[in-house]
């Protein structure tokens, strides 16, 4: 029994693996018809459980912030609902989204393009939990500490993370300690009772069931900070940390999809085009779409809503389809002049890929079979 | 461009495709530590969308019932929520739950055993609407249509399926035309803002996103019925039609979980076993449990309540683990006296496979080294 194995690459020909698949029934992306919404609707932003979603009492839950802290304290939920609240949509993307479409593969959850999520968090601002505690002069980073449970790669663990106490306790990083999503007590999967959210940071960083927060006079190395979420050409690099997201530009998938292949089926004649786009270094500035697999590009119109900086923009272009298959492609560029690859950056954790997005269309004919061997392959 | 394929085996040695994998990247199972919870909380509860999830209007949401009716009516969605509401507790499972385990593996969305939730629906007891439109005195059938679109194996539809109108029309059968669940309006995903729902009966019959419902003089013979969801060996049998819900038990998976292997791991000494068991032939009589894979078993206690007759039941048992690997096994037994099987009911859609669940246990000392070549193996 392999309990609890090394991370490895898929060998060339290897399909996903029965424990990828297991990873993949439990956890789930955002279908991408859904960027259609501003704010993920329930059950739809995208899920990574690491280990079990815990089994929780937010009558009972207890949040301690101590460490290197003037002041140790402790809330009970009503303590922390009773503080002044902020609600901020936050647009949140899994570190690991566009893995499976790597080669060589890393084994692991096989995201294809589609772990991300907005949503509007409600709860108290880091910052101001960290006021009130204060900060001992040696205090260099803030470790978060969840309630779930499991082992991985050998290693028991609660899962754990830090952040550099330059940002969370900076307010203009807006990092929250939240108690709710899109109005409602969060739910089990998504952290309840208690997540950090951490606006422009991949969703390692966003701990669920978040119980503990100390401040540490050393940087944090355990496992989901000095050996998984970094990105390594070789397994012995120390390789850089995983931190903000990398620009994406999304495409609601147009037209139908065939239930088997996804291939999209388009009229000919006008067909808008329409997505969203992010980043967590900065606004998107620019999104352009190419129907033709990257060899032309035409820009799209990008429509940032300056109320909701931590959130997707949305973006529509328009385009004419004639009969005939299509491979549609979109690409981001954000203020900090950071563009999405056309071809994907590698590494053996398969984190932050942000390669384009490639949508497969048929433009058909009403009423054109469209089985293998029917009329448009000739006849 | 292989736009739409026909239905396939999977090779012997073919993994999970990358058509398979964008079907379970978008659709999700129950996480099955989320058995823990008598209702499936919000976005727990399995998802599969043939389709698209269409964007709908409440507001403007018709349904229309016609056909050999004596009245055709239709009703806006304020009209159906002024009517007599009921609500009911079910338990939905997706017919293809189980289809990635057999062998060889039908190539659809590959569900291990997860496909499931229970639900609060509430809404319009279909017999109630059947009795004010009446029903010719040919009518056999009630055929029921969602605005679901798109094209599977060459057919291009909306997701239609039909109910013999014994069964939609009989009150003691709790069909229910839902626009509620769990006291919330229907999410997107869920058929939002109307659907079927089936006691009893696997998730096809549960048409979502439905507007119109039509009574027929002869059997519906359309894509979902007469070529999709049948029971086939070969693939020119006309096939057994897929209907009820065959019995299944799933137990909570003991103790935590190493990330990739899904492998759990538990400490020597007691570890309680629990779980639900459900079936649409009946209530499930006998749940029994193995921690041998099959070899022998033992009655668990079963937890009937009997306000919620559709949905799944508790069980618990005990377990005493010592050191070492165990594989551990649940079956259920319904009052009509099926069980489920040790080996898999194999058919070339992959539905219905209620193949007992295997869960992978490692009881292991507290601080044991887990890695392959850890101290277990030796040393």
């Amino acid at each position: 029994m392999d309990i609890s194995p090394p991370g490895r690459l898929a060998g060339p020909e290897e399909g996903i693996s029965a424990q990828e698949l297991a990873l993949a029934t439990r956890n789930h992306g955002l279908p991408l018809e859904a960027l259609r919404y501003d704010v993920s609707p329930p059950g739809l932003h995208y899920v990574l459980v690491h280990y079990d979603i815990p089994a929780t009492d937010p009558d009972a839950w207890r949040l301690t912030v101590g460490g290197r802290v003037l002041r140790e304290v402790a809330f009970g939920m009503d303590e922390l609902r009773a503080r002044p609240a902020v609600t901020r949509r936050v647009t949140l993307e899994c570190a690991g989204n566009g893995r499976a479409r790597l080669l060589p593969r890393p084994v692991s959850q096989p995201w294809l393009v589609e772990a991300v999520g907005t949503a509007d968090w409600t709860g108290v601002p880091l910052a101001a939990l960290l006021s009130d505690t204060g900060a001992g002069e040696d205090a260099v980073e803030a470790v978060f500490t969840g309630t779930d449970h499991g082992v991985e790669r050998g290693v028991e663990q609660d899962y754990r993370r830090s952040l550099p106490l330059a940002t969370a306790a900076d307010p203009a990083r807006d990092v929250l300690v939240a108690y709710a999503m899109n109005g409602a007590p969060l739910p089990p999967q998504h952290g309840s009772p208690l997540r950090l959210v951490v606006p422009g940071w991949y969703g390692m960083a966003h701990v669920k069931w978040l119980h503990d927060i100390t401040l540490t006079a050393t940087p944090y190395t355990g496992f989901q900070q000095a050996v998984a979420y970094r990105l390594r050409q070789e397994p012995d690099d120390p390789g850089e940390a995983v931190t903000r997201i990398a620009p994406r530009a999304l495409m609601i998938p147009p037209g139908f999809p065939d239930f088997m292949s996804r291939v999209r089926v388009v009229r000919p004649g006008p067909v808008p085009l329409a997505g969203r786009a992010w980043s967590g270094h900065g606004p998107v500035t620019r999104v352009e779409v190419s129907a033709d697999d990257g060899t032309t590009w035409s820009d799209a119109d990008v429509t940032r809503d300056p109320a909701h900086p931590w959130a997707w923009s949305a973006w529509r272009a328009d385009w004419t389809a004639a009969p005939g298959p299509y491979r549609l492609t979109a690409r981001a560029t954000d203020a900090e002049g950071y563009v999405q690859p056309l071809t994907g950056p590698w590494n053996r954790g398969g984190f932050a890929n942000n390669l384009v997005q490639h949508v497969e269309v048929y433009c058909a004919a009403e009423g054109e079979d469209l089985r293998p061997g029917g009329a448009r392959d000739g006849a």
